[in-house]
């Protein structure tokens, strides 16, 4: 025993998963890895920690701020990654004999040292799951992240959901239109990217003479001149989306919003053949059964990262509009350059596995379970030790998932109530007088919990009467006798 | 581009996990969920960030020094999580309405600024695949945990293992035989721990009077008397373990090693109680079919973690002596006191997944596998590529892990090289002259590096004449034709 009692507590922004949650978590890594392993995609660890250096300057200002630091044991200067992008950039480049192109996934921890919004599923550690094709150059490699995106939202039955296709280069046609400078493009890109967040006004501003937040902060403006922005609003009215109304929008086709901005874009350099490339994109969607009902092009989505400069994607559940993306991404052609010196191209994207558990959590579509075990073997008899051994052993070797009770309360009760809080869904019972008729009792929970909720048995004597659910197999048959009982109740 | 490169590397004591390695580690990950839910444990998952206060001065000294601090957004005092038993602690303490008994299993990494022995298998961050039963007194729950490591390794094939069982109230009858004031007891169990690593000449010198390491830095002795030390060795021998030579020796049966420990103790009090406990927890191994084979009674065990309180346990690989123990753990009853202020009883015991990789590796037991995919399609034509997609995405939705290449090189010779070098069983290959006559051409991967690796083919020009392994399907069979290849060559 220790003497002063140490509080129990986390950091905000921190979670625990109980074992409720964390098998729904459990499963959503489970059926993603199902379906990037379709696709084929190899699967790469790498460690929490990076060298400082490694990390900062990759995904721009706010993710260098939003690093945790660590110290070295000699004095090395280390950072807890934020994302799993510049880790497999590293990697790409300290690994030259890696077979190219190098489409792999990964599923780790990332952290990051930013104001945590619990209820829309953001927090300060959380589980990216993440694709990229590192080394092709063909948007081939982009239309496969954008079906392995919906595919994923399918096989997670995320209900109805919405992947918006945007693309860097059709951002920097925008410039090309507006006549902003090149140069402007990474604080314009940061701006719209807030589209979401601030709303149309709010930008506009920021594009302009800034503002003041509600705190009376000032929000310093970018000093465009009246008329670039005017294009700018031109080019979002044509994007359907000044404001964004994602919930009330209905569906756009993909040929009409391209030729909006084709026709806007008419005489901005380069226009078409970018253009064209994503009709071809469009194209190709469709023949794979890929429709406007799912995918869509949306050129006013930035995506706030710096290392993007092609395609971006993101995704949105229709049922949840205002819950932002679970699952973004895009193409980033310069990243592993830092690294290697040579231009590699790279395309990806990437789930968060925790704001998806909110998110299917709220929508009702997270499946549940409360225990692992298909049967619980209960001890009502200390001289029956080694047959509760026995038959424990025994359904395990068989492959049912089992639990002997081991509680420091032998009352029977305990063990009901233990087994109905876990939802367990089939009960063993074995007492002196089972034992000597050779036979052993099951009792099948969900029946029990049924009738019970349905207030069928009102009161305790009625119970005992009935015994719902309960019935004796002979001990020989226990293996046989459940997997029957688990095969017909579906557990 | 940016400007200057950064080097790609990373701290020493950390490792990537490239496609090959990681498969393997994702694999023992599986298999052991798989045995641990069939034991019906259930999921928990804590963040890798505690409070400095939580983690420290839970696991001895040696462990506070090991831990990597990490500073939080408002200057909290956060330290990685350095095991998970600790964060576990603090769950239960967190969480009063968790239904007890407690029995759960976590599998995340940990972090250990210490000093790294990569060919062992000891780095400085490494997966920890854990089960615990906490409000459980049962010894039933010790009983289940030995099975549970025994059951882990036979899923593992780590061939044969030895799970050595011993028990911190046996030490602490030997301090009572060897009249050491149990005050001592934490610095002598430490000692007694190194007797793997140093050897019984220096463990004994450390019990007394110290002596001085091969840098000539002094260790400090603990001063214990020569009949004290004579004692301590007595139990060693009786032990069967002085120096612990595991190859060499033979198997020890579990009656005959607490018969020698009876016979020793035979007027130490309590002594007889706790011997008989051990009988009866080894009787039921043996009912369970746990023989002397592969659990046996090693009572010069202490463990190194301060917060054991009963059994501890140790598991070795019979082929790897020098490699140290895989699979660990004990009972620590006093851990959850910390922050609840009540004491709860708790077993555990955890799998280094890392050093298990490294040990099958070493071993040649590992599965390896380059590839997730099971069929290449390869792209011969550009303007056949909207059939490569169909076919690429047919495979898939048939559950059948296909990539299509996306390589910059158009050259097939290339394609058939990356598919060599990913171990891909099967490419599909369809040229113009292929779609006009309505078929594809499967190629049987492995057939060709067989018939190569066995010099059948000396040259290029009899491998094009015999083109084993290729044949022609019709296009309307291309699932049903890799389907049966598949499982002709077992892939």
């Amino acid at each position: 025993m220790t003497d002063a009692i140490v509080q129990p507590r986390l950091m905000r922004g921190l979670r625990d998963y109980l074992p409720e949650p964390m098998q729904a978590r459990q499963w959503i890594i489970d059926t993603i890895r199902r379906v990037y392993e379709l696709y084929a995609y190899v699967p790469l660890g790498t460690p929490a920690m990076e060298y400082l250096d490694v990390l900062t300057g990759t995904a721009g200002e706010s993710s260098d701020k939003e690093l945790f630091v660590v110290q070295g044991p000699d004095e090395e200067r280390l950072g807890l990654r934020f994302d799993q992008t510049v880790s497999l950039a590293r990697v790409v480049a300290q690994y030259p004999d890696l077979p190219r192109p190098f489409r792999r996934y990964q599923v780790q921890p990332v952290w990051r040292c930013d104001n945590p919004y619990e209820k829309r599923g953001r927090f300060r550690e959380f589980i990216q799951f993440d694709i990229d094709a590192v080394g092709v150059e063909s948007a081939l490699a982009d239309l496969e992240m954008i079906t392995a995106m919906c595919d994923t939202m399918s096989a997670l039955h995320t209900g109805p959901y919405r992947v918006r296709v945007s693309s860097r280069r059709v951002l920097t046609l925008l410039l090309k239109y507006a006549r902003i400078p090149e140069a402007r493009a990474a604080d314009v890109f940061r701006v719209l990217d807030k589209l979401d967040k601030l709303g149309h006004e709010k930008v506009r501003l920021e594009l302009t003479a800034g503002y003041k937040d509600e705190s009376g902060s000032p929000v310093p403006g970018l000093g465009l001149g009246g008329e670039q922005v005017d294009r700018i609003d031109t080019f979002l009215a044509a994007c359907g989306t000044a404001d964004r109304q994602r919930a009330g929008e209905g569906v756009q086709r993909r040929d009409a919003a391209l030729a909006r901005i084709a026709e806007l874009f008419r005489e901005v350099d380069g226009a078409e053949a970018e253009l064209a490339a994503l009709a071809g994109l469009s194209r190709q969607l469709a023949a794979l059964g890929y429709g406007d009902d799912r995918v869509v092009f949306d050129f006013s989505i930035a995506r706030g990262l710096a290392y993007y400069t092609g395609t971006v994607f993101e995704t949105e559940l229709c049922e949840l509009p205002e819950f932002g993306s679970v699952c973004s991404g895009g193409r980033y052609d310069d990243l592993v350059a830092r690294f290697l010196g040579e231009k590699v191209p790279a395309v990806g994207t990437s789930v968060g596995v925790d704001r998806m558990l909110v998110a299917l959590l709220e929508l009702g579509r997270a499946p549940l379970r409360k225990a692992t075990a298909q049967v619980l073997v209960t001890t009502l008899d200390d001289a029956l030790t080694d047959d509760y051994l026995a038959m424990t052993y025994e359904l395990r070797r068989a492959g049912v998932r089992t639990e002997m009770y081991h509680g420091m309360f032998k009352r029977f009760g305990k063990q009901v109530q233990y087994g109905d809080r876990y939802e367990i869904p089939i009960l063993v019972v074995c007492g002196s007088d089972e034992k000597a008729r050779g036979v052993v009792q099951l009792k099948d929970m969900a029946i029990g919990r049924q009738l019970a909720a349905e207030k069928k048995l009102a009161d305790k004597s009625q119970w005992r009467a009935a015994r719902p659910g309960q019935f004796d197999v002979p001990r020989g048959e226990l293996v046989a006798a459940v997997r029957k009982l688990l095969a017909e109740i579906g557990a």
